[in-house]
């Protein structure tokens, strides 16, 4: 099997943006193809990762556009769909064309526009058709819904406080706030002093702020607003080749050296046991494997807070704390920047924002910066390893990338 | 890189079918894995190949429900889109996993579910989603209207016959009458004694038939409806495994010995000719070039007659016969079963039918049965290696499989 290297990122601004999702894919593309020095060389193939570009945008056939808009022809081109994990989807499909020899050179990039979509609910709708059609959706479950009761059950179970999973919010919007790609590039801090500013309310500390109702209104109890991510546009790309190639490209290389996969039940009440992500432990255990390395190797990793519950599961899951002991160490500042096992120092799902199928891509761009030494604020002190945790349907479909330097 | 081999396939009835997507799916997914005797293994990847599931079914994340739903968890599954040719493209995901070392097994299946919908137009809207929307879409075109440009370019170029582009129909309705799970099992023959027989008109021949605006209403001048596919249900699906194990389950294993994928401009215009596929050209060349054959070392063929005019021009592109030539060729009987290379034994997208992501599936699952000599009454004699166009856009992306007996 050929080692694949990532040579070229490229990373929109995450937020409301104006361009349509042709052009942010186009931005995105380009800017990691700049990156790598592979102007006017051969690629490939091309690997689109997005969840819904016919519901939201319709366009179908959103790989093929691409090549065309930014001169790749004839490359191959493929659009890979995973739900809000298309991203890491698309890069395992580029990692295999290079792994076999098919293609030696490979775009890969995930984008989703959705923020010009006005009707009430239609977002919300079209990711509630990753549940099961009659066990779960004609109930009225949605995704959110999911995360309510994973709250409310973690809580119960292991003891925990939801201040230790407000907690999560507020380290990430700590970090977003260090991230100029992220769609909320502020503390929760400012946002409670604006209102206090505002004459809103006034509040003692942050945690008053995030239990007050009208502060932070009740989305899916016992989560808040400021507990999910925001609905977002945005792109992120990479450009991968030959790992025996990649110096000639770039001076500092990133190695995918683990990349796992694997599937749980779509039925969630079918699951063993609610609180643990059974597909995250086994796909995770792929990529330990196949890197040959353990989660006590990661010196940093970008997890999927779609809701600020998962990041603390998915702590756990992923082997950096035990069962039930996440929320508790992001309470400590464990995960914090400077702590033991800096998670979403891009400011994760909650303030570097959910753009779909951007995401998964996203979180590998963030964890190469982050290697390379070029984070800025945000940097993890002299990391060489990490790991990513992009979690499809309601983790029926989770992909884990681990990358280290060469 | 490994050798991939077919094991196994599945094929369900084409044509109105009564279950569900994920049914029809599970049906063509279950009949692959018996047939290869991997019941009980592990599959590594499952790559489901679909145009619009969440359009035409409200069901997204359709790789991970399949899993699921035929007990492959925790498989990897991932949905491959790429319009018409998704098929075709998730084949290749296949391939790669395989080739790649990544998995050890691997599920393709491809299809689509789209004649439960009443809408009228909502299916051929939803294809032109396809088409550029500024410079295409908005002005009303969708791909029919291509087809009929092409055809009619086509013929006044190669000063060819319109009775030749129906020769095409006549001939894969033949082939369809003779296959089990085509959509339309009647020769355009029986269709005529039909209507004369129920009094609708008289007519000398066939091609008096096929020219009669009541018989044969134009959809898209100068096509008319025996010239252009039908809109069908169902699924076909291919077990894939490292070439080296493939007669641990199976004792006529089929090599994939050449894939090529290539792209052209979305936008029709922007090409250099309409005549040329210039995408086939390039793609087929990679297949050939891979498997080490030439056009000529082809004993069957099946290619992408969405619309009749496309199985000509491609019959050329693909090498089989000179610019100009496809169309006569057929006419002369080259094509048939029995002729110098038989094209779509299986009736063709025409004839067996079109459910947009099964059929590039489909295509491969007839060659196998081909190659194994197990194709019945519509067998091609002592054929050993055959080759797929499968045809996404309208000829934007366009994957060529070369499949050989080992």
């Amino acid at each position: 099997m050929n080692k694949v290297a990532i040579v070229g990122v490229g990373h929109t601004k995450f937020g409301k943006l104006q361009k349509g999702l042709l052009d942010i894919l186009s931005d995105a593309s380009l800017e990691a193809i700049e990156d790598s020095n592979t102007n006017d060389k051969d690629f490939g193939s091309v690997y689109v990762g997005a969840m819904s570009p016919a519901a939201f945008n319709n366009i179908s056939g959103i790989a093929s556009a691409l090549v065309d808009r930014i001169s790749l022809l004839p490359a191959a081109a493929d659009h890979i769909k995973n739900g809000p994990a298309s991203g890491g989807s698309a890069i395992k499909a580029g990692f295999q064309a290079i792994a076999s020899g098919m293609s030696d050179l490979v775009l890969v990039v995930g984008g989703e526009k959705m923020t010009h979509i006005t009707a009430p609910g239609y977002v919300t709708s079209n990711v509630a058709t990753l549940t099961h059609p009659e066990a779960e959706r004609r109930h009225g479950v949605s995704l959110p819904s999911f995360a309510g009761l994973l709250t409310r059950t973690y809580l119960e179970k292991y003891d925990a406080k939801l201040e230790w999973i407000s907690d999560i919010a507020i380290k990430n919007h700590k970090n977003g706030a260090l991230n100029p790609n992220a769609h909320f590039q502020r503390t929760i801090e400012s946002f409670m002093e604006s209102a206090i500013n505002k004459g809103k309310g006034i509040w003692e500390n942050i945690q008053e702020f995030l239990n007050d109702d009208k502060a932070n209104p009740i989305i899916a109890d016992p989560l808040r607003l400021f507990h999910v991510c925001p609905i977002s546009d945005g792109a992120a790309a990479l450009v991968l080749c030959n790992a025996e190639k990649a110096k000639d490209y770039c001076d500092t290389p990133i190695l995918i050296s683990g990349i796992g996969q694997a599937t749980d039940t779509q039925i969630v009440f079918e699951r063993e046991e609610l609180t643990t992500l059974k597909a995250l432990r086994i796909c995770s255990n792929q990529a330990y494997k196949m890197a040959h390395k353990f989660p006590k190797d990661m010196d940093v990793a970008e997890l999927h807070d779609a809701f600020e519950i998962l990041e603390a599961v998915q702590s756990e899951d992923i082997g950096f704390f035990d069962k039930g002991e996440g929320a508790k160490a992001a309470h400590e500042g464990l995960t914090a920047i400077g702590g033991k096992i800096p998670i979403n120092p891009s400011g994760g799902l909650k303030a570097r924002g959910h753009p779909l199928g951007a995401t998964g891509v996203a979180q590998v761009v963030e964890l190469v910066w982050q290697l390379r030494g070029d984070a800025d604020k945000r940097q993890v002190d002299g990391a060489e390893t990490g790991i990513t945790c992009n979690f499809g349907g309601f983790g029926n479909n989770i992909i884990s990338i681990l990358v280290e330097r060469m």
